[in-house]
């Protein structure tokens, strides 16, 4: 089953890790943008699961966060 | 620095990733579809670095070649 029909799914389980990690690091979205260079508005639609993040948008933040993209992608996304 | 201006080569070390696993797995393009759900044409853009795959695109990806995101993402992008 091709996932576009969970692409909601996977960018609120996104979203949510994004927020998680960003405040394990006591980062605003402010903050996050001065990093990233991802705007405010943009983190908090993503956040939200209502922004559609592409690979340089995952990089961007996978890079300020200084994370590996396995822990900003949910893993749950990996099993059926 | 946004990585936004790092785009076009984002891309294109995705999509040399994405062709050299599924090349290691022996997939045509045509099956990389049956199992994923992206099309040969978007998987074709993709491995050309053209294409700007988003984060379902990229989920359904790694799903179908059953490799963690880390293996799709090049490690060299979290480097500055």
């Amino acid at each position: 089953m091709p996932m576009y029909d969970r692409a909601e799914e996977i960018n609120k389980l996104f979203g949510r890790k994004l927020r998680e990690i960003r405040n394990s690091q006591k980062l605003s979205q402010y903050e996050l943008w001065l990093i990233s260079g991802i705007a405010t508005s943009q983190i908090g639609k993503i956040e939200r699961g209502t922004g559609n993040p592409t690979l340089a948008t995952i990089v961007s933040l996978a890079r300020a966060l200084k994370v590996p993209f396995d822990d900003l992608m949910p893993r749950e996304l990996l099993k059926d």
